[in-house]
């Protein structure tokens, strides 16, 4: 599985062309560093993986985000904690990743998995004001487009509940591994099957809430997000 | 959003009740710290997200993985190398996410997600000899089972070419969202839609590499894995 491990590099930048210490260093050609890529595999996931650092020692946390520019909105997490006692922000690595197919090769070492990943960099800031109302806008909008014009919106009250991180992404690097195996010219001939097994986050049907009136309509950011993914 | 986000808590411990410093606060009910849970979540993703600390910030990566009672082996990575310079471990924080659907309310500040996920805290190592043999069946079954018999088995210059790191899971917590949404009594006379709409990763049909011979049956491995998921 080595040569195709989804987990063998490390950051790059977005900003001209990646030093050396941050180039992708086995596989180049799977690496991208152009916000368009970037930011594709951003919007296409519905979480992402925050990782800051605590007293000395890693923590990642799952979390709800959204994408404005290159701006991205969080949301909640152990991380508004410690921002709560770091005026000056925090250091974030978001990582985004789509799992596409399995890789399946003639040998053991070739197996691999197809995916699309983005590691961001940034440093993180307590959303305030009108752009803490914006952000979690950001955010809805990232998981179910429409829905935030279709409820009602946050009061005071719960605004002063919620915490939303605004990271500016500083460094950037996208990267993805598609198609078949490769193998090894002399496993060519070996008996087995090879190929990919695709898979992908599908929706299912809408299953309305029981206190519910029976026989109200599924609202359109619903049905735009069931049908669209 | 607020009371329902997914990333709103910090780890905790398996191992007796946890510590204040660690115990899920914001809602309990949702945080389980037994074994059981813990490794039904890490057997049911496909892939990790692990965070280090290099130099002073965090890294994320997406890895794949396996279990062994309460040993996790990852597969390549960043980490391998700095382990290189690092003979006595590193601190790693695995977390693993399965996401299962979008929680729409009637308000905003309701939204949520359900899911099932783990933080799991431990130091690695480098596998080796028939250690990292072992850890690399054990990430290959975690993918694929009954894949590792199917195939060719790594060589010494793959396995040289390969790095397995390996973690013993120190302290981890699980937490787990699902049901609808709980919206505010006053909330539950609005006209809009509220509800859960699911989602799962789902497997395709296989794809037969190119360069495999017409009519080569699918591997059972593979179809056990396309049917049983």
């Amino acid at each position: 599985m080595t040569d195709t491990t989804i987990a063998d590099e490390g950051p790059a930048t977005t900003a001209g062309p990646p030093s050396d210490a941050s180039r992708v260093r086995r596989l180049p050609q799977r690496a991208a560093y152009d916000e368009a890529s970037i930011h594709a595999v951003l919007d296409a996931s519905l979480i992402g993986h925050v990782g800051i650092v605590a007293g000395d020692r890693p923590v990642v946390i799952p979390m709800l985000y959204g994408r404005d520019g290159s701006t991205v909105y969080l949301h909640g997490s152990v991380a508004s904690r410690l921002l709560r006692s770091l005026a000056g922000g925090i250091d974030l690595c978001l990582t985004v990743t789509l799992v596409d197919g399995l890789v399946l090769a003639r040998s053991a070492f070739h197996h691999s998995m197809n995916y699309r990943s983005v590691v961001a960099f940034g440093r993180a800031t307590l959303a305030t004001g009108a752009d803490k109302v914006h952000g979690l806008r950001v955010i809805s909008e990232h998981l179910a487009p429409g829905r935030w014009d279709e409820v009602r919106e946050p009061n005071d009250l719960e605004l002063r509940q919620t915490s939303v991180l605004r990271m500016e992404i500083l460094e950037a690097s996208a990267k993805t591994r598609e198609g078949g195996p490769v193998d090894d010219d002399e496993d060519l001939g070996l008996p087995m099957w090879a190929g990919v097994l695709p898979c992908a986050l599908r929706w299912g049907e809408p299953v309305a809430d029981a206190l519910l009136p029976e026989g109200r309509p599924v609202s359109p950011s619903v049905l735009a997000r069931r049908n669209g993914h």
